[in-house]
């Protein structure tokens, strides 16, 4: 089978790569940052205000999906992509990490996880096989294994007791999928399935994930037992949530050194435009995160130097854009005393602006760590963004 | 002076007319229809948006501009086009309307209106001149005479007073604007003025506005007293304030005989599809109205027959578009399902694609009339368009 993956340089001083993802829908350059459609839609943003961003890749909530509109009525409109009007990539979750983190009564076993949705508290189960199924059903051209996300701080047993069992979902993963691929191999297409649908499941990659909270043998023990099981590419989760940023810096260094080089390497959750040049440094090759639209959303933009709210009223007469030199549809157009008006008067086309910025900018970011790892050159680069880059409240996730 | 407007042909059954009314930033072909951009901005669409719906011409709300951002600020970014960028024609009100339906405490002398508005309740005074003043420094290409909007229902001898007292608060518009446009003109331009609001106030079209409430005897001598005052075009307002259509339309009936045929008609607030054609054929022009906008935030669209709840439960599996046929951008990549989806999970990208889809369905209703007109068909079409058209309650302008 022809590699997924390829590594076509790295950096001298760090962990940096330079690579190429290859999907069926098409190929992710990375460093890659995956803007994150939670319902179906990147909040705000149309189909083609991602391609003219550039954006290679999004990510599907499963958890969200499968709640609402649910996975019969995703079927039924010949999978995602179709529904949402993305031919690109998707890349989707399991659903662990918004049942772990969203849903009511959790009843965790061995075999899955029962809990209450929370839109209507209606009942359902999660298990490998089923998080497998349904991701198959969305028809994401990543899908990733089910985990058990464990809340910070957690004490080391229970971590490592997870962590175990994190391992052997994932073998179930695993099999679950294999056993899909080859059973539709072998079956007559029939007129149901979709080109589409076809295409995604012959083709889907699979990623495992690296967990064990913040101790270091755990998350080494977890990354060897993970890339035993040989995955398409590997994911650490359960970093960011809530944790300090040394942990979380550790929680990734403590597993990275065993995960094969020549798969990629996806931090889930992250980050700030910091975090992602130093997860970069530190050999990760893909992100997710909700910063870029949700802070949008509260009238707070990204720039080189840190973050503007453009609610203050410092603002208001403001006739430069939100950033100089940015080439993004609201800095080419707009002022930041005009999108501040707009903010205030709550007027949609002001977080559709500071959204389009802010997604811009992260993948401008991407665009730029990945020209300076081929100039050999990251290392400086990222050196002096995180300097010139002030840190402010407002970037906390929550 | 040049003529701005220019009868191009009229029907045979009725009074409709096809018009072309020029304007220093562009031409707008009649009869025509106005998104409306409230608080400087079309909810929820962009200016490209606009452009691309083939909009030829906005209106802004002087009243909330006025409360916010303020026109020192608006001033500051050199007039709303520059501000909103948008630089085709703008249309503004005198702020009237807004301030005898939104704010508080409303004192109404000759002199003019003492109120409070409704965002932080500071006081404020609008004046005929200081309604001319206001748009000047907004630099909208057509404003408004400042009237004043009687409630509805009203008693024959305030309707009759105050049709009076805006005759001559017309007046008084007219003397401002005179006086404005010859003090530009005289006085040597600096460098604070910039071009724009040169153009603007050079090329301003002012119309006047008649009311007369629900009297068709008043309708008729406050129209021949306001076009005794020569403007550049003449509005109908005090319309679709919640009385009964058939007095909406014999108020136009009773006034129209009395507007001159060669100066544009605008029918202020006005309204759903069928009441649209009905006023082109009964001599009106140009139409304003938040139906498309304000529904479509409520998920629901405009078809040719009749709205749709996109909420409903039936369009949950519904794999058409809005509408078939339609060329918009919501119905050439989307579904009613996934929009349905997008509108229960309140995805921000919902609202948009019901919002352009209803946008384009006004303006294409309107692209249609002109083309009937010149075919000499309108009246027929007309009549086939609100037969098949179902009025649902949803449509009642709140």
């Amino acid at each position: 089978m022809q590699k997924s993956f390829e590594v076509l340089g790295s950096a001298r001083e760090s962990k940096a790569r330079r690579g190429r993802l290859t999907t069926a829908r098409g190929i992710i350059d990375t460093p890659a940052f995956m803007p994150v459609g939670t319902q179906g839609s990147v909040k705000g943003v149309s189909p083609r205000e991602l391609r003219e961003l550039d954006a290679q890749i999004i990510l599907g909530n499963t958890y969200h999906l499968f709640v609402r509109p649910g996975l019969d009525v995703i079927k039924h409109f010949g999978g995602l992509h179709k529904f949402m009007n993305w031919d690109g990539p998707i890349l989707t979750d399991s659903g662990g990490y918004q049942i772990f983190s969203l849903s009511k009564l959790r009843k965790i076993t061995e075999d899955g996880v029962e809990f209450q949705n929370h839109i209507d508290g209606a009942r359902a189960f999660i298990s490998p096989e089923i998080a497998i199924e349904t991701q198959a059903a969305l028809g994401g051209d990543i899908v990733m294994a089910l985990d058990e996300c464990i809340p910070y701080p957690s004490e080391y047993d229970y971590a490592a007791q997870s962590a175990e069992m994190t391992t052997r979902w994932a073998k179930r993963c695993k099999e679950a999928n294999v056993q899909r691929s080859t059973s539709n191999a072998q079956r007559p297409t029939s007129e149901t399935d979709s080109i589409n649908s076809q295409l995604s499941t012959l083709n889907q990659l699979l990623f495992g994930i690296v967990q064990g909270g913040t101790f270091g043998d755990l998350r080494k023990q977890s990354a060897q037992a993970i890339v035993e099981l040989d995955f398409d590419g590997y994911a650490i989760g359960g970093v960011s949530v809530g944790e300090p940023e040394e942990e979380m810096m550790r929680a990734v260094e403590s597993a990275e050194p065993f995960l094969p080089k020549d798969k990629p390497r996806y931090a889930m959750g992250l980050g700030t435009p910091p975090q992602l040049l130093e997860m970069i440094a530190r050999g990760m090759d893909m992100f997710d995160c909700v910063l870029p639209t949700r802070l949008a959303r509260n009238g707070t933009a990204f720039t080189d130097t840190g973050t503007l709210n453009l609610k203050n009223a410092e603002f208001a007469r403001d006739k430069r854009p939100i950033e100089e030199n940015c080439v993004c549809s609201a800095c080419r157009g707009f002022s930041r005393g005009y999108i501040r008006h707009l903010v205030k008067a709550e007027e949609i086309l002001g977080l559709r602006l500071i959204t389009l910025h802010n997604l811009h900018f992260y993948l401008e970011l991407m665009n730029r760590a990945r020209a300076e790892i081929e100039r050999g050159t990251i290392d400086q680069f990222r050196k002096a963004f995180v300097a010139n880059y002030k840190t402010r409240d407002e970037t906390m996730i929550e």
